[in-house]
């Protein structure tokens, strides 16, 4: 059966890339981050939908001292509210989040042998973030070929992103159709107990959800 | 001043990095890892050579379960002897490690705002390893400035590796005339008190100084 390690957050977009894996029929592995992030409620809720999908979870610590430079992270810092731009780079960017986490993913995957990572950058409802970039993704697939053991003996190894090109809503649909337990998947930045409503992860679900017509399952909890 | 992250494992190859970083004029901060290693003794050679050379030194834990696949994680596992060929991969390798060296240093780098990431892979007395390929760093740094904010922003991040095609008899001539503190440095394997003199390693930096003509100062401690 081909392997896969999947990048999990918890939140929708991870959950619905977790799900695809899982539908086309990969061995999955996921692992989930801790990094300081004020909104850890996140590594709760991948831990209850790994639990849900019957996918094992490897949970690491990543709580590097520089990554307060982040809003996300540091709590004195102000997280920006409803400001969704496409061109500024925000102030919840994790310096070289996406990158290291590809690293340590494709690093199981060497260990394991397994033929994919997947995870869930998005472009379309793009909130800044260059590491969310498809190009950025295609560049570092040939850097993986190039610098790890099993596709060096010919077992090619991918980083697969199934939802980069897809809206919000187009997530909201996929992850409907895939029976994403969609009411324990965590988007908000914040970090209180209930999702704040005003963040830019909070009013890019919304946006979502509203327009694939369908009422958030996690609001209702 | 022009900032750089070095990652620095106390070895001959990176303190010799590490040298070459600071008579570049820049301003160091050296990363040193922790993922299991056998031979953590490299880590207090880390930590005594980045303190003569006064340059702060981050020391992180990467310890990742699966790490263990390789003979330099797992002690259940033999280290191969002296058994240097250019063609196999050795069971020392360490899946994806210098890709996650390399991310971690590139995170720290975008926060803190350095222009290059330093690093010590070696291609020309290559132990087989696919991630000290030339052609690796060369598409990784590619990546790179697609996927992190001070290339985006205009401020490009390097990744410089120095000493990637020199010989070990170069590296010890650059190490001579850079004064690296040569007889603190540790390259072993194996895990003793004292290099062993068989591993890999050991007779890589053997070979190094026999060729450069010197006696190698770590073996008169």
């Amino acid at each position: 059966m081909k392997k896969a390690v999947v990048l999990f957050s918890g939140g929708l977009d991870s959950s619905t890339c977790l799900a695809w894996a899982i539908s086309k029929e990969y061995k999955c592995t996921a692992i989930s981050f801790f990094y300081g992030q004020r909104h850890d409620r996140e590594n709760k809720a991948a831990k209850k939908i790994a639990s849900i999908l019957n996918v094992p979870l490897i949970e690491l610590n990543l709580s590097l001292p520089w990554l307060k430079t982040s809003s996300l992270v540091d709590k004195n810092k102000k997280i920006p509210k409803g400001s969704i731009k496409k061109t500024d780079i925000p102030s919840t960017y994790v310096p070289g989040r996406n990158l290291m986490f590809a690293s340590i993913g494709i690093s199981l995957a060497d260990a394991i042998g397994a033929e994919a990572v997947v995870m869930g950058p998005n472009a379309i409802d793009y909130s800044g973030y260059p590491d969310c970039r498809p190009d950025f993704y295609k560049v570092l697939n040939k850097a993986v070929n190039l610098g790890t053991k099993n596709p060096t003996l010919g077992k090619k190894i991918k980083i697969l992103t199934p939802i980069i090109h897809k809206s919000k809503a187009q997530i909201v649909r996929l992850a409907l159709k895939l029976q994403v337990p969609l009411k324990y998947t965590w988007s908000c930045y914040s970090g209180g107990e209930k999702p704040c409503g005003y963040c830019d992860s909070c009013k890019l679900r919304a946006k979502g959800f509203e327009e694939a017509g369908v009422k958030d399952p996690a609001l209702e909890l």
